[in-house]
């Protein structure tokens, strides 16, 4: 059994309350893949004792929406209008994409990643399988998610292409690597998908106990041409064809109505904040202090890097946590410690992930290291508001998921980075030779 | 004298129409503190080559409102409503700083700054020789503002203690160390200052031939307070006092109107944009797009420490190219390469330097190199838009003010790090014991 004990630094645990306490000089002591102990004195015992030089450890952040080997497209088409930027850049691209380009992107995903202090993802793209293999190497955790999508009313699930790759892929991998993989089903978006194919995918799913990942109310134009075609918003759409019946997290939740809240709150869905994207494509601003308020498990992805442009968690949390007080003029609309819930705890509980989330005895070791002893980080006077308001995504020297050091002060503990580089310019020469 | 040739890298030069144009393959040579040489070919004579080891070389970034010395105060407060923030965090502190804190907590900024490629600076605080001193040694620009602040409509220019510590620090330090260092008049803001004064002691700078730096339209309240009692606007209360005949720049402009945007353009005023503290603080979006299309010469600012909570310009530009898209709805809204703009060429104007702001043969050698060999920046099919959206402080690898390496690769060359920790500790405890 590994016994491995963190110590000479501070941290940032759970309270007990759904909020963090800040222990001054930490000890975590740590049981194979699972924390065993969280002290301001060292435990007794034979440990193998770590020193983390000062860092603040907080609990490893957990991307809730990305599409990621889309590294291999990252920025392009900036500045362009949304339909343009799609049609034009990301769609042609696309099509072109290998096994082997999905490899490589992932992997190139997952340094940045790491880099970042990012340990768990929620993944939305195809050819998942590469992925799988890579997180079974790589030692990171995910949700992958294989959306379809469906522009004929009569098409049923059994006859797509994509539905099939999505059971699959959840028959396969689904709690594999002792539950570090999970699979969720995907329907990509109202607007690309048909009611008779989502009612019935959405049957499969729930018998299989799966949770659901999909794109929700992102702009006003799909919101409102939803509204125009079916009558009813997309969040009712999704709820009537029993698709909220699947534990769901809901992408972007732009433009959401006050109705839409009750149902998403009745249902549980998850709505997962993207800020970045949000503001790069032109969406706007999720009413997040409003959707805390009332009482939604509101999760944090980057979504893909295309619209980005990467996959820095403490970016986006930095984001959420600056944008809406301008946008509301009210210096007060969200607190810091909400966002760090939200990377964290609630990141945990939209993937389906009860033993993580937090640093709290009995969850998994998944734990983020960050150098506070820089000039940007001092003074601090509230590690919290130093986390949210200073800190960048470079500060983080250690990144831990399941007990294991994946990442440390700049070196890959379970990646070849020259092979990974490698990889990359052979696909991204292919790509846009 | 000194011929360095820059190699091995790539740089976003001038392009003579106020744009950028991309080298792949760059050298660049320096004679002394000015670029002798632009070009994709090796020049001939005798040159002491530097490989840049596949760095792009940008123009030095410029931060056009600070308050340098409040890396002292960082996120002191944050969450608080804005009154109380400066009532009961702020005001308290700052009546406490004495000049040993001053000499730290700006060596402290221009670590900071350095490292994440600030070449240049406009400051507004106190005890302003104590920078003066420190920029002899460091080598940076600054752009000092000993602002005047005033409650009382008798009073003069010739009787206030502020004014006179203002223009003993122009006559003393204005164009030293061969123009690094110069001195602009400074006035407060409107709600902290009076007619009276204000007109004297624009007098007194405009037959110096000094610049004005000053807080403009930063919040509604202020907007329309000034309005309820002057019966206009900030803008035009400044234009009134004769203040915009000093070259201006003015700090905020969140709240300006269609009117001021007229009077700022016909008396070159340079509004100062500071997305991180608007949105931190609450006082929301200045209408950037709007402002940029007047043909107005915008620069980007990161305020003090206490409001954003870092003096990082590539994040203060990263928000600059986002927020407004997020906000207009428009994914168009601002361009990257406009950003950068900002931060380059338009600050150096509002600075009043003609001779840095880009990368051209004859202009000063301010010059940083960002390392494009990191995960999260590949691929790069725009150096504008990878360097906007993608990049991070941590990615500067050199920063370097008239042709002299300021800061590489960790190491800072003219300040001793370890002395700055040392005294920024003891500063920290005699504030906060």
């Amino acid at each position: 059994m590994q016994k491995l004990l963190l110590k000479d630094c501070s941290a940032l645990v759970d309270d007990g309350a759904n909020g963090f306490r800040h222990l001054k000089s930490a000890w975590i002591g740590i049981e194979n893949d699972t924390i065993a102990y969280i002290g301001e004195t060292m435990p007794e015992g034979d440990w193998q004792q770590k020193s983390m030089r000062g860092a603040l450890l907080i609990p490893g952040l957990i991307n809730g929406h990305t599409h990621a080997a889309m590294t291999l497209l990252r920025g392009l088409g900036s500045g362009l209008p949304l339909d343009r930027w799609l049609k034009e850049a990301i769609f042609p691209v696309e099509d072109r994409l290998t096994e082997a380009d999905m490899r490589a992107g992932n992997a190139l995903a997952q340094m940045e990643m790491l880099r970042t202090g990012t340990t768990s993802y929620s993944d939305m793209y195809y050819m998942l399988h590469t992925e799988a293999e890579l997180c079974s190497v790589s030692g990171m955790k995910v949700n992958l998610a294989r959306p379809i999508t469906c522009f004929d009313s009569n098409e049923t699930a059994r006859e797509s292409v994509r539905a099939k790759e999505s059971i699959e892929l959840f028959d396969t991998w689904h709690g594999k690597e002792n539950g570090r993989i999970r699979v969720d089903f995907s329907i990509h978006a109202e607007y690309t998908c048909r009611e008779r194919i989502a009612r019935e995918y959405a049957e499969i799913g729930k018998a299989r106990g799966a949770r659901m990942h999909l794109h929700l109310s992102e702009t006003v134009k799909e919101h409102e041409e939803c509204k125009a075609k079916y009558g009813k918003t997309p969040t009712e759409w999704f709820r009537d064809l029993g698709v909220f019946d699947l534990a769901t997290a809901a992408a972007h939740c732009v433009t959401i109505e006050d109705r839409d809240i009750e149902i998403l709150k009745s249902y549980g869905v998850s709505p997962v904040h993207n800020p970045s994207s949000n503001m790069k494509l032109g969406s706007g601003f999720m009413r997040l202090p409003k959707l805390l308020k009332s009482g939604l498990n509101v999760g944090i992805g980057t979504d893909g890097t295309a619209s980005n442009d990467n996959l820095n968690m403490l970016e986006e949390m930095h984001l959420a946590a600056l944008i809406h007080n301008g946008n509301l003029c009210d210096p007060t609309a969200i607190q810091a410690e909400q966002v760090l819930a939200m990377a964290t705890r609630n990141g945990a509980k939209l993937q389906g992930r009860e033993d993580t989330g937090c640093l709290a005895v009995g969850k998994k070791a998944d734990i983020v290291a960050v150098n506070m002893d820089t000039p940007h980080l001092v003074p601090s006077f509230d590690p919290v508001s130093t986390l949210l308001y200073s800190a960048q995504g470079s500060d983080v020297c250690m990144t831990m998921v399941d007990g294991r050091v994946l990442y440390e002060n700049g070196e890959y503990k379970t990646i070849d980075e020259e092979k990974v580089r490698y990889e990359v310019k052979a696909a991204l020469d292919r790509l846009y030779q």
